[in-house]
This record gives C-alpha cells, structure tokens and sequence, in this order.
C-alpha cells in the first residue's frame, strides 16, 4: 500500500512520518480514508483537550505553560491550531506560531497549524483525522486550539473530552465575544493574567452569567438527546497565570476531575458514540459533496443550461436541486 | 395550495404577511420549497448590499443613516440581521436590534433578524429564501448585516452585489479581526466615526493593506475560475459619520459606481449565474443532509450496531460512511 511505509513509521512515533501523514490527509481526502483506515486500530488512547479564547486572551502563552506542566508530568503532548475564520489565505494566526516555536525542536512536543483552506466544512474532518494520527503517533493529551467564534468551534470541539476557554481580566467584551455556541459546550473557564486588575471581578461575571444561563452542555438542545438524563457538570472557574505558572496544578486537577466525571457517569462512552457519529457524518458531508461536485464537472453543459432556465425563471433553485438529486440516483 | 392566500398578500406588499413567510421558511425547508417555488417569478428586482464589520464599529448607526439616506431617496429597503456565531441561543444582537426599532414603524423599512438556530450550514439557504421574500415584497435595496467572522459571511454574502466592510479610527485590531476571507470579497471599505482621531490612518492602514494583498475579489482562488478574464475592480475607500450623516451622499455615489461597474463589465450576470449555482449546492446540501437524517432515524438500530463495530475499531468511521452511501442508494 502507499502509505504502508509512512504508517508503519508513524506508528513507531517518527516525527517526520507524522508531520507528512499530516499533510496528505489535509489536503486528498481519498488519501485520508485510506490511511485513517489503516491506523484506525492504533488510535483511541489519547485524552483531547479543547481551548479557545478571545484574541488577547493570552491564548499562546497559556498553551505553552500547560504544555510543560503536561511534559513535566512525563506526558507526550499533540497541538493542533485551527483558525477556521481563514478560508482563502490562512496563515492569520502566524504570529501565535511563531511564539510556540520553541516547542518545534522538544520531543515530547508536536505541534501543528491547520486554516480553513477552502475546504468548505472539510476543517471539521481534516482535524479529526489530524487527531488520529496524532494519537497513533503516541501523544496521550491532543490540544486542539482555535479562535473564539461561534459554530465552528463547536463543530470541530466535537471531539474533545474537556473543553477550556480562556478569558482575562478587563477585556469586558470578551465574555460577548465568545458567544453562546461556545458558552455551552464549556467545561472549564479560565481567567488568565491573574496578577491584573479585575481578576476577580472577572470570575464573578463568569459566575453570574453561568447562573443566568440556565442551559449547559448537558441540558442543551443540541445535545439534549444524548444527556439529559446526567446530572449536569457545572463548569469549573479557576484564575491562572501563565506567564510564572501559578495554578496551574490546580487546573489540571480540575481537568483530572472533569475526566473522572466523564468515566463515572458514562459520559466518556456517550462523547465516544456521538464522536463517531459525528465524524461519520462529516465525512459523509463531504463525501456526498465530492459526488455532487464530480456530478457537476462531469455535467457541466446541462447545468448551464439549467442555470439559464432558473435565470429565466421558467425553473427555480429548488426544483434544480432535485434535478441534480435525481441525476445522483437518488429517486425524489 | 397552503399558503396562496399569505403569498397573494406579500406581492401586494403586506407587511404581516412577508413575516410570517420568512418565519415558515425560516423554520421549514419544505414549507420553504413550497413558497419560494411560487413567488420566484417575482423576484430579482432588489439590489443586495452586504456589510458586515468588527464589534464596535458602529454598524447598526451605520445602517440607520444608509438607511434612511435610501429611503430619502424614495426606495423601500429590507434590512436582514444574520448572526451566524450563535448556534444556539441566538438573540446575542439583541441589543442592535433594539438600537434600530425605530424602523419598524416605518413604511419604507422592513427589518428582520436571523441566527443560526441549529440550522447547521442552513443559515446561508435560509437567507437566500428571506431575500427572496423581501424581493417579492417590494424591497428595491435589501441590507443583509453580519457580524465579521469569516466563512460564514462570504457564504451569506454570495448574494451580495456589493459588500461593505465597516471600520472605525483608532481599533487597531479590527483589519486583523475580520480577516481574509471577508477582505478578499470587500467592493468598499467603509471608515465609520471619520470625526474620531486617526480616521486617515486607517484609511492609509487599509491602502497599504490592498496595497499588499495582490489576489482581491475578481482574483481570488475561490472565484478564479468565473473571474480571472475581467478588469478588477479596485475597492473603494471612504470616511464617513454615521451620526451625521457627512459622507453618506458620497457613499452612495460610489455604491452607484460599482453597480455600474458590475453592468458595464458583464459581471453582473456572472454573478447571477454563480449566486443560483451556490443557491441550488446549498439546498441540495440541505436536502441531502435531511435525507442522511431520515435514513438515520429511520435505521438507528442498525446505526447503533455500526457505531459500536467503529468503537469496537472492527470499522472505522470512513467505511462506516460508505455503508451508509450505499444505504442512500448511491453505488460506492
């Protein structure tokens, strides 16, 4: 097989096999299924960790102290960046890689950026995918970061087992800015930059807004199928500073808390059902949207003149779609 | 047919009948199919104008002046909130909303506001079918307004003859915080608060920026393929003061030189052609999705097996899609 030669490697945690691996399943998704299929058996042992936050939230640094305490604790860690807010150019959060690169040349650290590079709802599933083979490379804690803001979050946190987000003292918007998608899929928040004004303040407000929302990840209309029968975890506030360390044992106590929350509830096997779930779908998504897209290259005469007949209005944009749904060979 | 008797009302211009139709398209996409199938013909007459710009930029003043500049001028204007960042609990532009209450009161004004209530990639179709009701109704010039996050916009503004990107003096994050994909789709720039220091700095900011940036909207990768013949046009710049009005004469002077533009090159048409190409993918998205659903719900049991084979690792979640292909009645 193609790959085999990079797998096997990957699997005896080769760096460079990982980072190339990387790098075919972002960009061939024929590539992708072939080799998430062959490790799928090697993955499973890894805990994922979701953080998002405003920018100025001190996002760069607070990662790169965690990440020590992690390998301070003998843990091998993987680091996904995600901007899903850049489909053309990406790049938009250069300036946070550079910061990190000093993790690049540690062992225990693998660490990633990944932009929306016009794969149209593909980000979802390219990272679950990095993922995997992050965890069949050996990383026992998977940190996937993005950018706070909104439904792409949620989608691509469909994966973590805890998920943290990160708000500092002051910044009085960034409490609205992180909005209510995210809000309710949050495990843990963090205020950073303890030693500034309004720390406190800030946790207050945290706690205020937490009572006011009445619905939380496990009571929340999305997932209210799934979860409402447990009792509710109610989101953990802890302040931290990165920049010297403070707390930060106390927060991975928090996360190891919330992971035995997980276990002794059952969640952790509800978040895997609905993990695959949701996966499966997003390469179904995708799949389905590859069929569609080869339909129209391939059909390319009769779809513009499809398109005349709806500017003409003697067809309209609904009709159309079950023309091409039919084209797919799927009856109406 | 069901709803004859509301859709007779919005084409002579009933208010209480064009909400309701955009709550039922809104909420369901038969009943959408249903209605935008019978008042097609009726539309295509309004000019979409989309803006979108940073929290704190003073959008909603912004779009009262342009508003009631429109309305001076004797138009009938459609103003369309999206917020496509609140999956869940919507309503996080509530306070803009309220600012702009005035208008509903109004004959000339008809205001409308939108979030991606678990719609899941149905918010872009949703908006699609609302401007095609306020088309109907009468709107010469529809305002579709979002917040400046990325992906989501430049799929909600694929409509949008021309777009509008708002900024203010002195926010010195906010080029950075509305980002590539929306700069790369922007006909104007807008420099909101001009009476504020470092209007002309920001002004000189956004220069130097397109002035960097060589790949703009005609360009672009993602529209290449449509665009790459035609001259490009460079976007505009302009100050002005929301609370004034200064400026907004000028504003819509240059807004009436990129319609012409738009005419004089042919884009336009183009640009027909491409809005009802990524109107029928976004149905058929839809429609795909729900028939994925329906086969789901309808099969959970078999589902439910699958899912456990997947955590069992005897499948992984690529083969597990395929099945479900062949399911749908697609061949592999």
């Amino acid at each position: 097989m193609e790959y085999s030669n990079l797998i096997t490697k990957l699997l005896e945690g080769n760096t460079r096999a990982a980072a190339r691996l990387i790098t075919i399943v972002e960009n061939d998704i024929d590539a992708a299924e072939t080799i998430i299929k062959s490790i799928y058996k090697s993955t499973g042992n890894a805990y994922i960790l979701g953080i998002t936050g405003a920018p100025g939230s001190g996002k760069s640094t607070f990662i790169s102290t965690l990440t020590n305490t992690f390998i301070e604790q003998g843990r091998k860690v993987g680091i996904i960046c995600v901007d899903p807010t850049s489909p053309i150019t990406g790049g938009a959060l250069l300036g946070d890689r550079i910061r990190m690169k000093q993790y690049f040349t540690l062992d225990r650290v693998f660490i990633r950026s990944m932009a929306n590079r016009g794969q149209l709802g593909g980000l979802a599933r390219a990272t679950e995918d990095v993922i995997k083979i992050l965890d069949a490379y050996g990383c026992e804690i998977i940190i996937v970061e993005t950018v706070g803001v909104g439904q792409s979050e949620v989608d691509i946190f469909k994966s973590a087992e805890t998920v943290i987000v990160l708000l500092v003292p002051g910044l009085g918007d960034d409490i609205q800015a992180i909005k209510a998608g995210i809000m309710e899929i949050t495990d843990i928040f963090v205020v950073n930059k303890m030693d500034f004004p309004g720390a406190d303040r800030k946790v207050a407000e945290i706690s205020q807004m937490l009572e006011l929302n009445s619905s939380f990840k496990y009571q929340s209309n999305q997932l209210r199928e799934e979860y409402f029968k447990l009792v509710a975890w109610p989101p953990e506030i802890v302040k931290v500073n990165s920049k010297t360390g403070e707390n930060f044992k106390e927060l991975i106590e928090i996360i190891k808390k919330h992971i035995q929350f997980l276990e002794d509830t059952g969640v952790i096997s509800n978040y895997l059902k609905n993990r695959i779930k949701s996966e499966t779908l997003q390469i179904l998504k995708h799949k389905l949207q590859k069929k569609v897209e080869d339909l129209i290259n391939s059909n390319q005469e009769k779809i513009e003149q499809y398109i005349n007949k709806v500017i003409e209005k003697s067809l309209d944009p609904y009709s159309m779609a079950d023309i091409i749904i039919k084209m797919l060979g799927i009856e109406k």
